[in-house]
């Protein structure tokens, strides 16, 4: 419950994080694997970690990405295992009141009893990565700046991306993307698999793969049975297909096999890694930047964040269908809320000079390049512009803050309707990023599970609150179009505006689904004519819409060259003192490897040890709430006492069955699902969670207090087997232990 | 937010506990201390051990009671400090929705701006005790059985009672009680000094006094700051008198000092002793009533406490002022049903054989009596009656287990009111232990506070709930005089109930107070007229109360003897092996002693150091629900970084003030507010709680495993100067540190 939110937070320019190879610390690319060779075995693999490198190859061919989660292959059908959090969209999807899969879990009887994942659900498998900076910023993007200079690099991207997915004709099945490395010092095209039809296989009981829920979430000891099951289908002829009965699983090149708890038993101290697709850090931000975020908008963030979770929890209370409606919601702000809290917590009570030692960093680079006047000539300049331009950004970031939380949902939607109908009348390789043809089912997916996530009377609160709060700011600072569209005025009260509210959604038939896909066939006149009052304000509000888009594309087109050179100068510099950098996490595959082990101090008042076991779960039972476990499950735990819990127990652990674990893993959100490797690359845990107190780590990372919180496969097995009766998966995967 | 309850599951005669006097473990008499003096000494006590046997010296004499938890005086001027969760009730009565002093804490400016407590709120303290069994047991009831025993025990009882409170004239001032030990082997007279004007002086805010709330209820790593300050006011003759202005600060004979943190700082390791009124333990229970505990009545009070705790949520939810009324019966059942969830999950889940070291204790026992021909007629044949007759009595607490659900609150005090109204026809010497003159100012306080706690709504949904549960068994099996009384018939459902209360309610005055209290003053033949409905219905239940009060005490009274002879064995055979015995807990001062210890293992996955610091509270806090610290204070601990809090740091904690710390010292519900003293007798805490996994120590005690959790003085010493300003108060105790 943990790891899923990709920062939202971060801008467009990805930055990236120095290090020389350090045990624990760094999210490698799998091609630099190989420099880091000698450490990787001294640490305990078994394997060449040549072959750790081979994107397409055993293991790292069976490592998947889900958008915001890793997944991977255990069998030969196609069989995905990822967190129950990360599969939860899709639980909640299929459950209804009368059918509540999110309380008591699910479990298909056969392959014909799998259930359609949450629409947009996909799976991306990384078949070749290339790399293209030169084709990116190429001899004329170089030249440029501002808005022509993102113009360019889009241009050049698009037409990269769709070179790359034309390959193999169409529809090839395959999805590409530019990945930018070390904030545009480096691009890579990615090219992926892009399996549609995705199906939901099982997933316990939410008192199992949610348990501890909110109060356990980023904590330690833990206690989660935090897995679920995929399974990838294709079409007939084995190639991408949209979900259709008729369809096949998918035959994976590559699958894992889940470690034997036997001959591979895992225990402290022992060497593990983990592949997956981290979604965001910010290690490498320059120090305005660090400051910016804890002084200003993460501050700003929470409290937002907190607002709009008591707006859902009231506004939802006792309606049992709103509950399982925004429950997707819910879980992701909160989960994302007590990230940034504890982000903020361990900043605001640093004692070690988080910011201190960021600023020593540029200080020491600045100094740097102007000892040399050649460094000086070639980065002097952009070190300032740099820090220029970051002020200038951060100004409009906390004049419009609070636009992000204002919107109405069926207007965002309208806006993107408007948006693609505008952007359909220019050939497809013109198109903005995002609005071209390979775009448009992901949009029409998004528009038909609103249905299944939009609450009305939660949407109206939401939106008014900050809207009320928004329009009690000065009123020259309040964005004009905004209100003439919806028909509000400087200083209007909540309940004022509730009723401007009620008024628009009133007049409004973009509730109704079929209504709303209707407009993904209209061209822009057809909006401009109409009199839906979300569709009209849409209208009314794209030429200002498009206004600060080109501000802001202006800006970071300013920006992307004297930032990358800034970046480009920290790697000389740190080359210059011996040291190996690897990127801040962009989404794509990386590969870490540490150790299982606890921590000295663990919270305040504690040790931790590295592994939890059964007896936890019933000493934290209370049977309401978060710590709510299965009868089924306690039975069998009281059980176990005798039965040694199969081969699942360990004399280490009092004989009891190791549930979650600890390791000195660098990871962070998108890596949620990843599957934590032993030494010989067998499956021994699923990555969920790391601990609030390190989750600062995204930026400044502490090997002293930085730990991951994994599921112990064997507790998945053992759960499986002894409580869950899911005897055709473990045959699936070639266990047979019982 | 624990030890509060004293368990309402011990029956009339107290049981007790073996063992030879090893550290940690016993709850000594203050009397016995002298015979563990050398193991005392060899702990860490530094000050002589017969000093601690005086009841009226120094230190004993500052330890007062306040019924359900302890006190201590800590000023020359009457100024007690206990635990913030037993001054619960008092700032629950004084709090409304518009001045919350539950949730922004309480300080008086001065004297005269001190509170008075919660009607009913009383210290006593104790000034004598001596030897009665001789007396309780006299040669005419050592010859009887059955009601007759219990009669003449209640007889004898009263009159010594009688006696001693008549001592210097009435209203004495004094109240006395016999107390039971070891089952009845022996009888002390306790005479204490009643103090009944007791005020409210300070409590921090519920973000620090009930920090954690219920999440960190019995937890450990923990950071509460459970205390809060009351006084002792007595009349201008220095003697105890009702709540006047004019009345003025009691002058305590003895009171205590709080440690220097700098000269008597608290370490790890360090010796700790305990002084309190512990309520009650089952140590030496027999293995059938253990078994029928964990078997059948705890799992089934477990149930019904849990289902009450809903109700109270589901209805008061949304109604601040029916939150505020129930805030008190909702804190005090939630922290009992934790309580009573954490004995059963260690009794199911046991490994290390808990009922079976019981069962083997007694069949030693048993062995040992029949082994020889004298012990075996002294005590064979009570062996075997004790079994029987616990037996019986064991089923009919099982047949009448619901009915202490399904009642009323009003007709409870209904049925209190008939009964005082039949008892008072009689000679004062004659009437019922509980209904006695002296007994009635404590029914009328009840009486009155009775508006302060009572939600009409919530009441009845409640005991609409248990009746419905109740009438859903056989109908052979119900009492028939209740269903009678209340209009009831077999196999209602709620519903239908729920009409009947509305109803009866409907026809009652008694939830206005004045028409309730009136009832004080009405004769039974009033009653008997009367067609108020709860009235109508006590008096309807009158003679069936009467006819099962006759029956227990006849089961009770055949029992007394043979129990009694059954622990006068397990002395004399633990005696024989060398051991000495401490009686179980039966609401009497006793001491304890013990060392600042964390635990290995801590929870599962965890090892507990033995303090917690200020950094852990802003760790923890989210800044809502049971974690929201007030924000003057996070600002001082986030100040608290540059001045180190001055003197409250301890650089082994890294510079951090300690906030609560975990001890070796054996102690149970009635210990809360209890002092924890260092070996030269100053205040370093606060008893406050125990952990969860070792509640069960109330049966069964486990050294390796029972931590008691104290508030450390140091913390609330430091947020009284540094976020609450307390200067009056401090200055008071003697703190001049700054």
């Amino acid at each position: 419950m943990t790891r899923f939110i990709v920062a939202a937070v971060a801008t467009a320019t990805a930055v990236a994080a120095a290090s020389h190879a350090h045990a624990d610390e760094g999210m490698w690319m799998p091609q630099q694997l190989p420099q880091i060779a000698k450490a990787m075995k001294a640490a305990g693999l078994k394997t060449d970690p040549q072959q750790l490198a081979k994107l397409t190859e055993f293991p790292m061919g069976a490592v998947i990405s889900l958008g915001d989660c890793t997944a991977s292959f255990v069998s030969p059908l196609g069989l995905l295992v990822t967190n129950h959090h990360c599969a939860y969209g899709s639980i909640q999807v299929n459950s209804t009141p009368e059918r509540d899969l999110l309380k008591n879990g699910f479990l298909a009887a056969s392959l014909a009893d799998e259930l359609p994942a949450a629409p947009g659900t996909r799976v991306w498998m990384t078949v070749a990565v290339s790399d293209v900076t030169a084709q990116v910023i190429d001899a004329r993007t170089a030249l440029l700046t501002g808005k022509a200079r993102i113009d360019a690099i889009e241009a050049n991207e698009k037409s990269l991306v769709a070179a790359c997915e034309a390959e193999g004709g169409a529809p090839s099945g395959y999805r590409c993307n530019v990945a930018s490395f070390f904030a545009g010092v480096q691009f890579q095209l990615v090219k992926q698999l892009e399996i549609r039809d995705v199906r939901l296989v099982h997933a316990p009981a939410q008192g199992v793969g949610l348990f501890g829920g909110d109060t356990d979430n980023w904590v330690w000891p833990r206690h989660t049975g935090d897995y679920s099951f995929y399974r990838a289908y294709v079409g007939a002829d084995g190639k991408p297909a949209d979900f259709n009965a008729a369809n096949k699983p998918f035959v994976p090149p590559h699958h894992l096999t889940v470690a034997s708890p036997v001959t591979s038993p895992l225990n402290a101290g022992d060497f593990v890694m983990v592949a997956g697709y981290p979604g965001r850090t910010n290690r490498l931000r320059l120090p305005s930047e660090m400051d910016f975020a804890f002084s200003v908008s993460q501050p700003a963030r929470i409290k937002a964040m907190g607002e709009s979770l008591d707006i859902i929890a009231e506004a939802t209370a006792g309606r049992r269908d709103a509950e399982i409606k925004l429950a997707d919601t819910k879980a992701g702000l909160g989960n994302y809320y007590k990230n940034l809290q504890g982000q903020q917590e361990s900043y605001d009570f640093d004692t070690t000079g988080i910011l201190a030692r960021k600023t020593a960093t540029f200080d020491a680079l600045a100094r740097w390049v102007n000892a040399d006047a050649k460094r000086q000539a070639l980065y002097g300049a952009d070190l300032v512009r740099t820090a220029q331009l970051l002020a200038a950004r951060q100004a409009t970031a906390r004049a419009e803050f609070l636009l992000q939380y204002t919107t109405p949902q069926l207007l965002a939607s309208a806006r993107t309707l408007y948006l693609l109908a505008q952007q359909q009348t220019l050939p497809d390789a013109q198109r903005k990023a995002g609005y071209q043809a390979r775009d448009l089912l992901r949009h029409r997916q998004a528009l038909e599970v609103l249905d299944l996530r939009h609450d009305e009377a939660t949407d109206k609160r939401r939106a008014a609150h900050f809207l009320a709060q928004y329009l009690a700011g000065p009123a020259d600072s309040l964005n004009a179009p905004l209100l003439a569209a919806l028909g509000l005025r400087p200083g209007m009260d909540e309940a004022a505006v509730k009723a401007r509210l009620d008024a628009v959604y009133a007049a409004s038939q973009l509730a109704d689904k079929a209504e709303r896909l209707a407009w993904l066939n209209r061209d822009a006149a057809a909006f401009q004519a109409s009199s839906d009052s979300f569709i009209a304000a849409a209208v009314a509000l794209y030429a200002d819409d498009e206004r600060r888009e080109t501000r802001d594309k202006e800006l970071a087109g300013q920006l992307q060259a004297p930032y990358a050179r800034t970046l480009q100068a920290l790697i000389a510099f740190k080359a210059s003192q011996g040291q190996v950098l690897y990127p801040d996490a962009n989404s794509t595959l990386r590969v870490n490897f540490g150790t299982v082990t606890g921590r000295t101090p663990g919270a305040d008042g504690s040790i931790w040890t590295p592994f939890t076991t059964l007896r936890g779960i019933a000493a934290k039972h209370t049977g309401s709430g978060d710590f709510n476990a299965p009868q089924n499950q306690l039975d069998a735990i009281k059980a176990g006492k005798a039965s040694h819990y199969g081969p699942y127990g360990v004399k280490a652990l009092g004989g009891s069955v190791p549930v979650n674990f600890l390791a000195t893993l660098d990871t962070t959100g998108g890596n949620s699902g990843s599957p934590v490797l032993n030494g010989k690359s067998e499956l021994v845990g699923l990555l969920f969670d790391g601990t609030l107190d390190a989750v600062i780590a995204d930026w400044d990372f502490n090997p002293k207090t930085t730990r991951s919180i994994v599921l112990d496969t064997r507790y998945m097995l053992w759960q499986m087997t002894y409580v869950d009766k899911a005897d055709r998966l473990l045959r699936e995967m070639g266990i047979t232990a019982k």
